[in-house]
């Protein structure tokens, strides 16, 4: 990825909840068949992992190895910026248009889970914490892998690989019109308010003023 | 990408439309330097072309040559679906939590142009299209390249690399719910309605009912 010295983030809270608020990331690897993606809902775990799961169907668990090296791809709200919502435009009228937009790279090596025992954690791990998140939303009570029989719960492991992500490096970019003037990147928060971006406004809120 | 048949994507209607709505592409390329994603908004073009712009400080131009392969992702909304919104929960409980998304992968041959005519005219498609969806918007006047001045817009056009890319095979996959009971089907649709996943819900309302 491409980071400018002024968009480069690299600050570990501002990544971490940037997976945790956008976690259907993009795996992608290279394997014998070319480069194949697949969104995945990933979750951190410990010390630089990720783990999530993909149907025992796709192929990904073939045609990867343990220890293969993969690509991860988070992304946060973005939006186009109009070189209209800079006030100083009149001034000198030298704006062009740009995209605003946060972004998590991710590389590292993936390592595969047959064993029931620990896809039944990895399960338990993404279903806690998006019914978690649910029930805080929207105050109802959360569902439970307990919930299904058990017979059920094993046929639909069986459907399963589960995967841990051991990072190795992480880009983060943080395109958020921080290279602007104040006045400029004050109504960009104001737009992006009013059309639909808000935690892209959220973050700009709470960023240092130019 | 791993697509159930109830999940693949090939209407081109369907597909357009969500390019379109979510032009925020990540582009991944396997170079020298090990596999690369970068995040740049594109267009479609004429039959079977994707275009766009990178900075000429984006390494990407000098690791890939023309002709190099490309994977494109876009991604529309998500959203995580909790057994709990299938009003046939109580009946059986055999239900666990997914995931619905609409995702489009295109592979493809890339071309960089270096000429100003050439990246002119693509930043000029650009912004013309993403002015138009603002003004349509906000009813406020669209922003035009001649309303900045011609040495700057110049000195613009030499930082940047065009390119357009030549599509071979598009995957794209629509997962939603379409494989479950009608009842649950519909009631996802309002918990999305209700939970901000306003472009999945409305999809969804124009699917075929299962």
């Amino acid at each position: 990825m491409d980071i400018p010295a002024h968009f480069v983030e690299t600050d570990a809270d501002e990544i971490n909840a940037l997976i945790d608020a956008f976690p259907l990331a993009v795996l992608v690897a290279q394997t014998a068949a070319g480069m194949v993606a697949n969104h995945i809902p990933l979750l951190r775990h410990g010390d630089g992992h990720l783990v999530g799961h993909i149907a025992l169907a796709n192929d990904l668990h073939q045609n990867l190895q343990s220890g293969d090296e993969v690509l991860v791809i988070f992304t946060g709200e973005n939006a186009y910026i109009s070189p209209n919502w800079y006030p100083t435009k009149p001034l000198h009228h030298k704006h062009v248009p740009t995209w605003n937009y946060q972004a998590v790279h991710i590389h590292g090596t993936i390592v595969f889970h047959y064993d029931e025992k620990s896809k039944a954690a990895i399960v338990g791990r993404l279903t806690t914490r998006h019914e978690q998140l649910l029930s805080k939303n929207t105050g109802e009570a959360a569902w439970k892998m307990a919930d299904a029989p058990k017979e059920y719960m094993q046929a639909m492991l069986k459907n399963i690989v589960a995967f841990d992500i051991s990072i190795t490096k992480i880009l983060a970019k943080s395109k958020l019109s921080q290279n602007r003037d104040a006045v400029d990147f004050d109504n960009v928060i104001t737009k992006l308010e009013a059309s639909g971006a808000p935690y892209l406004a959220k973050t700009m809120r709470r960023w240092p003023k130019p």
